[in-house]
């Protein structure tokens, strides 16, 4: 009977909205201020109706941000203002873009390339994927940028392996090849000083307390965990959330002559290639010029509407799933900023730096980078926690006698790993998570398999990384 | 020859690089910051190619702002700043419950209603949209929040009547239906204090010079002028830009038939309806209760959400529309915005008041208003021409002697009625704008038509003006 009532979609409604009674009327902990608490009530439950199947993402945030705003415990100003975030909108042109790349056939021909190349099995192709991106870290500073252009390659592989979610062939290989994705950025981000935002402010507090985590050091520093992951990843995936698709021999035979049959590459192909190359060289050097990464994405979209390689009729037929994620990810990464703000992180970051006193410093290690880990299930945003949190850590693990330059890098370090965790841990996973290869629930456990996966990983490498980074 | 070039878009799109260019290199007039020419440069460049249909708005607009952006004259967080606009929310979330009166069969039903009723002739369909408007001005005081409410109608009606661009044959009611709409919302808005957001601020500036424009009074001036515009404007339309269907005498009784069919009131039409009613009340006293109406059209998507009338599924294969009308809306908005913070429109302002002196009152009188409203080619938004210049025009009539309630008074018409323009004239144009059923030279056509068709109206009703206003 209980099975029943648990396949009714409002009976877990009605315990989601029960729980989250429960937790709004708990007296309110730690001297926090009130609002704080009730904001922490609003955006927990609606993660946990998302986790419950209770609600999708996106009805789950509009409820939040509306009930927020009625509570008053968030100004509509602020529940507004991610949608003009610059990364916000980064994602947005990127998905834009991400169109033309399939629409001009050039994405076709990259994936067909590929899968001639490596297309004999699945797991070849996840590989390939992470070698790519690994690739493209360095030159490409943004995770949330080099995932704009990982994306529509992916989709290229994952339709030319004829998976395709609208006849519910996502299983076949696209479930595995995305989530593969969502892990791979996670590694090449923390493989890099320079491919994640906020490496170097990682890299900044971390000289404060004098270790040295500049790009050479860095690089020594995480390439065997990094290393490890990439090669670890892919494998456990494909393990444990197997591609329905695994051994394909004849995937190479068929792609080559799908090859053959496009011809030399077309003119839209050609403009297409031009205008990708030059969008991810500006995106290489937007830092140094101090130009938007949105802004090189619009200025990308606007070639390729000028040139017909995608017409605005194709944008208003198929321009829906980029505005769904769009929404959905600006309000829970507004939710948990405003959560920030209001004192909640620090408070609890506060409470548990409490709970460190008397240990050995190998265990509070080990919990605090632990615990590190899991409160960005709270986060929407790799760099918020680390502001947020980096340096109230660091300062409890140096105080418990935690060797600096460990405990900073490895706080660095997990700033990247955890992004796979939900689907709204890292702008990074957003196009991926809207491509709808996944469900939320996918997400979730895999995300969770992931960062278990990179955290122990990581861990294991302890010595290489106090002997190196020392 | 010229005309085959003409026929070439490239052609055109040179041509209107020329004509930038020039603009470009002109020296800079009146004083301006050279920013601000620059910005006016670009942004007149693009609407510019609109108009000769060298690019969509779309990409027009987006362009413009990169431009914009890369040349110095506006700053990334400016040009992003449209994005998380309450109004520009609201046109999206109101875009978007749109569907949902579509989806639910709603909308059909209202619409077969209508047409039983007053469906013989597409003009009848017209008045029938005027009334409807006219009547919801008083309950729901904003212009966007009332498109929000005609669009999913008049929409359900054009479909309704065999009229759909997909499949060619936006001409048959739809392109016509739609122009209506926009001409009816500029009268509705002048009709009522009320009934547009800036209304009060006018009355506001008003009664600085003594005018008294409270809600009897406005009404009262308002409704001799507004109610020859609301019999004028869809004959005129009808007349000028005639829709293909005309007579429709069947229409009736395929109306009353398919009513029949659809039978009572399904259970997703009920809570559609009750909440798009919700909605209503909600907008009506939002101004009271200080919620945003944003927040409003969010809720009663989130409830469509919950209540399954509309699906992710469903929004994500349908929301292309809303998105692409949402991007270019936000752009055209914030140049127009950063034109006037750079002084540009108050310094044109200046220069047009200059020129006015030793003219007769009635010359300064007409001379001013009417360049009040050609000014408004310039400005995207109602509120921020009135905010900009609603002073200046009105100080410099009166020192030209205009009798101060007549100026009051026209000015804050005008400030409604030329709001079907250009596309981008009022927020409350841009869902019927993002419809498809109009092209962006029709829009323009027909936009100039209805303005100097209630330029003309309310000129006519000087007498009435000067005798209640006084």
């Amino acid at each position: 009977m209980i099975r029943n009532l648990w396949k009714n979609t409002w009976a877990r409604r009605a315990l989601v909205v029960l729980v989250g009674l429960l937790i709004w009327f708990t007296p309110v902990p730690w001297g926090l201020q009130p609002e704080a608490w009730q904001l922490f009530t609003i955006f927990i439950t609606a993660i946990l109706a998302v986790l419950l199947d209770a609600l999708s993402i996106f009805t789950a945030s509009l409820l939040a941000m509306v009930l927020a705003v009625l509570a008053g415990v968030m100004t509509t100003e602020k529940a507004f203002s991610g949608f003009s975030e610059d990364f916000m909108l980064l994602i947005l042109s990127a998905f834009l873009v991400s169109k033309g790349v399939v629409e001009s056939g050039l994405g076709k021909r990259i994936a067909f390339v590929l899968i001639r190349r490596f297309g004999y099995s699945t797991l070849n192709l996840g590989y390939c994927i992470v070698a790519t991106d690994a690739l493209l870290g360095p030159a490409i500073p943004s995770n949330t940028a080099r995932s704009g252009v990982l994306y529509p390659i992916v989709l290229a592989l994952c339709l030319d392996t004829g998976s395709n979610p609208d006849d519910g062939t996502h299983q076949r290989s696209g479930s595995y090849l995305m989530m593969v994705s969502i892990a791979s950025l996670t590694v090449s981000s923390a493989l890099w000083l320079t491919a994640m935002a906020a490496n170097p402010i990682a890299a900044g507090m971390g000289a404060q307390y004098g270790v040295q985590m500049d790009f050479m050091h860095w690089l020594l520093v995480s390439s065997l965990p990094s290393l490890l992951a990439m090669v670890a990843l892919p494998y456990i995936l494909y393990r444990l959330s197997p591609p329905e698709a695994t051994a394909t021999p004849e995937a190479p035979l068929a792609a080559q002559k799908a090859l053959k049959e496009m011809g030399p590459l077309s003119n839209k192909e050609k403009i297409m290639a031009a205008t990708f190359v030059g969008m991810v060289a500006l995106w290489g050097v937007a830092g140094l010029l101090h130009i938007s990464m949105a802004i090189v994405a619009f200025l990308g979209l606007a070639v390729m509407l000028l040139f017909n390689i995608i017409s605005i009729a194709s944008l208003r037929r198929d321009g829906g799933d980029a505005l769904e994620t769009f929404i959905w990810f600006a309000i829970m990464y507004v939710m948990s900023s405003a959560l920030n703000e209001l004192g909640f992180m620090s408070t609890l970051g506060k409470q548990i730096a409490g709970q460190m006193q008397g240990l050995s410093w190998p265990q509070a290690y080990v919990l605090l980078i632990l615990i590190y880990v899991l409160i960005h299930y709270l986060f929407v945003s790799q760099t918020a926690q680390l502001l947020a949190l980096f340096g109230v850590f660091l300062e409890v693990g140096v105080n418990a006698q935690v060797p600096v330059a460990l405990m900073a890098y490895m706080l660095a370090f997990a700033t990247n790993y955890f992004a796979a965790m939900t689907p709204q841990a890292s702008s990074a996973n957003v196009m991926f998570a809207g491509s709808g290869y996944l469900t939320q629930q996918e997400m979730y456990r895999n995300g969770a398999i992931i960062t278990v996966a990179n955290f122990v990983i990581y861990m294991i490498c302890t010595p290489w990384v106090l002997w190196m980074g020392g």
